[in-house]
């Protein structure tokens, strides 16, 4: 075996931990020897039970670590992009959560100091990762599919987020619907030019009185001339749904939801299968692995990362003109949101 | 055996002989004594051998034969409010091919005509009673979605029509999304209030040449707050594709396509079953026999028809409404193409 | 339209009715002129309404009608043999329902009569004109799946029929598996030489106490080196359960169950999608009509019937040899039964 | 963090080193900190990259090593008998693969060791733990489809093995079968009490001349009063097809086969979704992570092991019983293949 990449991880929420657990049980070519969060107390039974060398309060700890070569992202949404900077400045090759920020001056911001600095930068659109959404894109870019004309996405979460994380979020587009905005971009092979949103509050009225949306429909115009459409609602009472498809010239590939089993059960009832895996980390689970070995992959061979700054900086836009479009019920152009 | 309801049909085209054919061989309490249509000499064999008593070239023919209580009128879509005056005038029940006319004032005195006349009308628009979209709607209707959220509907033909064809079409959406506006409508169980609608020449750049587009995404808002969206192409490799959404508050209800047989070879190839019924003749079949019993039904019992004339005009207001959007790429609401 | 084959048709319960509304409604080549019963009281009304012109008490009013070209013998299993012999020495051709006679014996005098008189027999095994059956043998005709290397059918009812008809019946497998006997011979395109018949009274001990099984697990070994299998069940809560699939050198070919619709429901409790059609009747209804429609062209353009004498005996044998194997539980060979 | 269970592996073959990679990264309550392999040059830089402290040619080292609580006897089955009994003597809990042996009367004399030793046997019948197969095993325990009446089980390879594994694999009932055996007792919740075995050389005469046979159809009848049903191929062009099914007095549960990915490319030639996925790596690989972890929590918590001696005697005695079946061409009762 080969040499190890070094990792450390700044924030060790939810999302953190699962790269934590990932990296040691799953990445062999790396190794986690730091993680870095403010509720350091919280954590240090788990990262010790995991075998973490460091376990420190402060980000600083890492960046200074002059043994890691690459840290993971994984901290609040608003400071992604100062992180970034600092971590570029140190020479760390990062790996960002999604999204970069809710502004897209500072993710220029941030993607300018990666550039400088000559590290390497992949976002987290995990969801490329997918086993069935990567097939898909797989016979799309096999030609199976011919030239893209409609892309169509279906991304529906089972149960809305407290109100809080609402609040906090950005809105239905910039937390939930980016990662759509990059799974359209990734399966026609092509750049947004123009968004039209339409969007309701359905599913439950304290998430329109935090000047948010629960449910939406959203026409996407492609460079390619691809027309696509994503359709979002924050509650499917049967689960996870998140299903995907490329129409062409040639015919069409889709892709179903992945079940806990296969099983079918016939009754009096009806003929019942399974529910969709319940939720992200179900579904993509092991999107979540296969994101981290392709980045470390990147490190450690020197090549590009499958999923680049502008990869994250693309979807951000796309949400911002979709906010725009539905605040003043137009289409937006991709142009009318970069300055 | 009760009483059979004596039909005539005027325009003996595919779809006019399609009705013939059912009355003759499934509509057992109606009898066609009657056909008109003015290349009456290409029709002569075929309706002799299906026994229909009267071939003629005058509709008029049709319209003062005393013997006759309801007309199908199935010429081409130009002559459509005509024949409904006419036939009003003349006391017959009426079932009319969709659409009633492409303009929105025609229509209008066309079913003010059936009003003052206080005759029966119904509307030709078949998908109704197909037993896939009706079994979603039943769920609708039933609740067992809740309240619906999103209506969703991908509606593909299998190869376009000759330009011809297209030319004199009325466009896309009076002509093939004209089924779908409906659909949404009976599936919504609301009516639509704005429409935005994104459109391509993706298909067939002579499709374009003639003024029209031949691939679609379209955005429905509900007055129950509700939003749809429909896609539309003109081709699709692997025959036509027919599916229906409603998601709603408790769950979704959706449809798949009819295939010739549920045959699956398994073989190194993969694992692969059959295409959908190749066209509208193959997939709707029975929903013609069914829409027209239901006809038959509503005049021998004196009941409403289950499409009615305000469902024949709803359809082209959306889609004129759908024209306009394309033309001026914003959402155009209902009002606006009402006089 | 060229000359109409006239019929008459000898019983009419259930499948006497049914092939008659059939003929009248769906086979445009053939017109029913007469109907026989011994209950002829109990069909008049209906046969008034359907158009047929003789309805009598007598059978002989059929065979001695000179018009009639045609006979469909459709009363008890007990009565077919001897109806067969008269109708061929009336030199009429016979449609007989399934099977021709529970004793080998009997069948092969009803044969021999057939040859002597030079007419036609098709025997009723409507199942071999099922849609999804078909394309599973056309795949196999086609090459599809290479050599045949294993024959499954699952073949089960909706629900046990009365026991009075049970005692009547002769036994599972000639009553009910006698179809799956046919089918297997139709799909492996060989005939059948043993059989090993495990059976057990699962479903209800009063079809114990009447002599007979209710669930049975069938072996079939045959000529070409094939092994069938057949599983059956006298009740199935979910509805009617027929699926076949061959499995050959190449690959698999197998069918689903046919559904109402195509709808499924996603909700809390599962993804629910439609039980299988109910029964036969609804199953196997256009089968019905298909089998009619070949055997009015056998006769009209003389050529073979589509399932011949010698495949209405075959499954006699295999039936009684699957009888002496349940009795004896050892593999029975069918020259074991052949006198 | 609990303690760690500390095991020894007798063989590293295919099977020992997925057991070994296994317990590395996906066991966390066990440590695999020896391995013995009498071609132990062979598997040296493996066991070092994978970090096994001590990698032998002597099967004994382990045995002797008191450091080491249970072993995993993964060598070729001639010996799992007696490797059982030595490491009965030495005192550690056991995990062999099956079968533990070809002949009934030293199964037994491994089993009456581990009785007198007092430690624990787990036999390797992973399919218990697939998901699939699981969640019927569930239902079925839940009672979600009564009492069971019939058991199907499809078991077939996509790839016959090297002649000379098939010439010293005991047949294709030992070697095959035995986990379909075990399966059918597993579903049905019963004992089989006798078995009729149909078999034939269809995929490849050298099997044949092998003295073996490639195809076959096995019925069971079980002490419940159900009928079971195996058939069994070497070679499925489309992969690895493993389905089951139990019906019974409430319904059906059946599964499906895990597929690479959920997606459907529809174009001209047909709707065509993937191939099962391709051979038991594949498809069961999280079933022998799953038998570990259960194999490691009863040694740990002093709990029963979930498949036991009993269950690895049962389906020797049953596979011996097919064998006298096919020999004889008669139903074989269990009864007499025990001593």
């Amino acid at each position: 075996m080969g040499k190890k990449l070094k990792i450390g991880i700044i924030g060790a929420g939810r999302i953190g931990k699962l790269h934590a657990e990932n990296i040691m049980h799953h990445v062999i070519q790396a190794e986690l020897v730091a993680i870095a969060d403010v509720f350091v107390d919280q954590i240090k039974d788990w990262a010790e039970g995991l075998g973490i060398k460091t376990v420190t309060k402060d980000y600083k700890d890492i960046l200074n670590n002059s043994e890691i070569e690459a840290v993971l992202i994984c901290s609040p949404t608003n400071t992604h992009a100062d992180f970034i900077i600092e971590a570029a400045k140190a020479g760390k090759h990062i790996f960002c959560e999604k999204p970069i920020d809710l502004s897209a001056d500072r993710v220029k911001a941030a993607l300018n100091a990666v550039k400088a600095a000559g590290v390497k930068l992949q976002i987290g659109f995990n969801r490329r990762f997918d086993h069935n959404h990567k097939a898909v894109r797989d016979a799309v870019a096999e030609g199976k599919v011919g030239q893209p004309h409609i892309i169509q996405i279906t991304s529906r979460d089972p149960a809305p987020p407290p109100i809080e994380y609402v609040k906090a979020s950005g809105g239905l587009f910039l937390d939930m619907t980016i990662h759509d905005f990059d799974m359209a971009r990734y399966l026609a092979g092509s750049e947004v030019e123009e968004v039209y949103a339409a969007g309701a509050v359905l599913v439950d009225p304290a998430i329109g009185e935090a000047g948010d949306i629960d449910t939406a429909v959203i026409t996407l115009k492609f460079e390619n001339g691809a027309i696509g459409v994503i359709n979002n609602s924050r509650r499917a009472t049967y689960g996870y749904d998140q299903r995907v498809e490329v129409f062409g010239s040639n015919g069409s590939a889709e892709d179903l939801n992945d079940t806990p089993s296969t099983r079918i059960i016939s009754n009096a009832d009806g003929i019942i299968s399974e529910k969709p895996k319940y939720f992200f980390l179900e579904r993509y689970n092991d999107s979540f692995i296969e994101e981290m070995k392709e980045f470390v992959n990147a490190v450690l061979n020197d090549t590009a990362t499958p999923v680049t700054g502008e990869d994250g900086l693309k979807p951000v836009l796309i949400a911002l003109a979709a906010k725009k479009s539905l605040e003043e019920n137009r289409p937006v152009k991709i142009s009318e949101v970069v300055l």
